[in-house]
């Protein structure tokens, strides 16, 4: 694994685009020194001290000015990857980047791999695994919260919980083998209780860590919502209109989704990616396989459905039975739109006075006004008729709103937080676990204490007992990569950008 | 103007979008204390010497971490603005720079306009204003000879030869001034032979200036090339070979132009943009009003034409003559495609000799090759028929090619270039200009010294030769922005990006 460390990689660290400046990076032990090999300058890099800057211009062989740049000098280990590296500053422009990038690499510097700074970081003990995760999340969180969350587990939160529990762990161990060395000698095994109760408060810690994760990854990724419902029942507008209410429009990630419209918003810096199904055709006539296949797989991915249709409708059954069958009863907000006609409803006789009898101060009744009243006589009618029997024995509503009106929608976005955050107090000051590997390896953990914690209780042999506890402690240590492999290494660091 | 500069400016300077790293810019008297306010590190912002780099957070007003960052501290005048600067480069994170940005804002600090660091920059004497425009023409480069081009113009290449023009003036001016002074004394004007002289000379150098100003352009903007050619003739043939083959394509500007196919290609460091004209329906019989519009003008607005069609249509008069009104015959490349169906036609007896008797050694001639002998045959009684006459009276051609076979591309690419560079020897190392403001002050310049002349040769008072020389001079100040107005600097500035 150091061998990948004898070499120079470079790699520009700065997005493309339009822009002022462009940085490049460069690391590895004789970075400086090559670099220094095409700058000329007033001073000389190869005898500038860490943390200084110098200006002049990066040459090409035949000594043409490629541009005129600042190049800031990091010396071994004070640096982000803990060797000697130099940033060069130029001219946003892809035409210089491209062209002091192949000068490096007619040096014989390598380009570097997506994420290898913060790989090389890692290596040289700068950051450990979950904080050099943390990195990744920190550039790509898209609200404040989610920035929080990345930031909190960089500055080594998580790892801190880690290590104290790896450490209570280590502790246990080493009673146990303690015995092992001295069994033969008949040392009375006095402190099985006391192993089994600091396993058991691992374990406790370990479970509420293991809790945090839905919490943690919403945190991070974001909730994805799917309204549903039938046609003209406001789906749209409830989406518009949360679109609009919310402060921080995020804009729409390109490419990620193609036959779904989905819009990002931050709710208190919670990012929702909401998505209108008005393409899905669940449980409708239509037998168009692919589509139907495609809007079940949006619907199953979201953590929760807004399941929407008209107050004089009621729920519709179907649907939500459908519903349920994909994503479970727990995740669905069943909601009742225009409730602001139910309640015209109510008052109409009232209305109807006033249009008789307007008060004398007041301008008169606008001819609008009269037409959503004669509309509302007629839509009484219809519900007469047709819906009345539906009205009385519809499922159960969580929330009945007006997206026109403004009723309930502050009401339905808190139903909303608390569904896909739950209802427990963590925050993000808290250690929190939003990643797969962390949680697969806490849940590996826990299993091994578990099953360490049954052979205590069967007085089984204490080899059986430092197996599972080693286990859970190499699981804890593959989190913050005291342990690591290979595999583990480049799953992780292939899904950086490159530069970082 | 001064008082523009009483204030800290900030923005971002890299661009927007996935990277590792982005940079702040904070420019002003104060900069570094206001910065040093919200950084927590271990050395003090406002102690740090001018080119040194400090690892800390950027915290908010509640001392909340917002990320760990790099400051970078620069002191006046040895900063790019040349008044303390700060640079703050954090994780690449629309979200932090959006927060750095705001608590920056809270302390009283102004975003940026676009190019305000450069017009300080200026403003401070960093540097002069033809080499401040360059700096935008850097950051647009888009081909290494639009580059080298645009550097040698911030490395002040122009500036010295303007530079040394309005010396050269100012000593012919006060030849002249002198003698106005002294006229009352009836001194005798011997010199006006060497005034003329030297006007002559600075007119002559003007002029070779004024004279690479297409090239100039050229190689900064690149060159439009309008394929324009009938239905089916192979234009689309042609654009796509000319992209595959070669070495560099440059990418698409999104958003630049809507109906017309534009690629762009640079070709031995020039850009060129060459689009087909597939929607245009010059001279064709549908009457589609805005679309022919929009058609001719972009024809007009390319510097050449190619107009193709086939060697046995030869080149379609109406559609020449109608280019011709549009740009004038010295930009048209009269070319014909499909040379090698005519040079089959030529051999075809041999060709069908060879499908008679097919040599012993010869793998089997396949079908499709028959039938290729089999379409010329009947292309060749088409062409006895009805194209004979046309090949015979049809006009000039420039090149015959196969785009095909691969038949005098080269060629035509050689003629391409040819056009649009002139014949002439101006290389990237000349003082060139690039630039319609700088075009016109020199136009300008040149006016006046010609007047100067007549009126000197007229033997005319000395005041109105000054008056010219004086304007001449301005004209000349006004490139290197030694005379200026905030409407001058306003128009270049707000070309300019945020940041720079």
């Amino acid at each position: 694994m150091n061998l990948l460390q004898d070499d120079i990689i470079a790699a520009i660290a700065t997005p493309v685009g339009e822009g002022a400046i462009s940085v490049i990076r460069v690391s590895g032990v004789g970075s400086i020194e090559k670099v220094n090999s095409i700058f000329l300058g007033k001073a000389k890099l190869k005898d500038a001290k860490t943390h200084t800057i110098h200006y002049g211009n990066i040459t090409s062989k035949n000594d043409e000015i490629i541009d005129d740049v600042l190049v800031s000098v990091f010396r071994n280990p004070n640096s982000y990857t803990g060797e000697d590296s130099v940033e060069i500053s130029s001219h946003a422009s892809t035409i210089i980047v491209k062209r002091i990038i192949e000068e490096l690499v007619k040096m014989g510097i390598r380009l570097a791999e997506p994420g290898e700074f913060t790989k090389r970081a890692f290596l040289n003990g700068k950051l450990d695994l979950a904080q050099a995760e943390a990195v990744a999340d920190v550039i790509n969180s898209r609200t404040e919260a989610s920035l929080r969350g990345a930031r909190n587990q960089l500055d080594g939160m998580l790892s801190q919980k880690i290590n104290s529990l790896r450490k209570e762990l280590i502790g246990a161990t080493s009673l146990i083998e303690l015995e092992l060395d001295f069994a033969e000698e008949d040392l009375e095994f006095v402190s099985k209780d006391k192993v089994v109760n600091e396993i058991q408060n691992i374990i406790n810690e370990i479970r509420t860590l293991l809790a945090t994760y839905s919490f943690g990854r919403v945190l991070r990724d974001g909730v994805n919502v799917a309204i549903v419902g039938r046609p003209n029942v406001g789906k749209s507008s409830l989406l518009n209109y949360i679109l609009k209410e919310s402060r921080a429009i995020v804009s729409e990630i390109p490419g990620t989704t193609r036959d779904v419209i989905r819009e990002e918003v931050s709710i208190d810096g919670v990012l929702f990616k909401l998505f209108d199904t008005a393409g899905i055709r669940l449980a409708e006539d239509e037998v168009e396989k692919e589509g139907i296949k495609r809007s079940r797989e949006a619907v199953k991915n979201s953590d929760v459905v807004i399941l929407i249709d008209e107050v004089v409708n009621g729920i519709p059954k179907e649907l939500y039975n459908e519903l349920t069958e994909l994503v479970g009863e727990n995740r669905i907000i069943k909601v009742l739109n225009k409730v602001d006609l139910k309640d015209r409803l109510l008052s109409s006789r009232d209305s109807q006075r006033r249009i008789e009898a307007p008060n004398n101060n007041s301008i008169p009744e606008d001819k609008n006004e009269a037409s959503i009243h004669s509309k509302e006589r007629s839509y009484s009618a219809t519900l007469a008729n047709k819906d009345k029997k539906r009205l009385s024995k519809g499922l159960s509503t969580d929330i009945q709103i007006s997206v026109k009106e403004n009723i309930g929608i502050d009401k339905l976005l808190e139903l909303l937080k608390e569904k896909s955050l739950g209802s427990n107090t963590f925050t993000e000051k808290s250690a929190v676990i939003n990643n797969v590997r962390h949680f697969d390896a806490l849940t590996k953990a826990n299993d091994n204490l578990k099953e360490a914690i049954v052979s205590l209780n069967y007085n089984l042999s204490g080899e059986f007992i430092s197996v599972n506890l080693r286990a859970a402690e190499d699981s804890l240590g593959e989190i913050i990569g005291k342990v690591t492999t290979d595999d583990i290494l480049n799953n992780i660091f292939d899904n950086f950008c490159i530069g970082k």
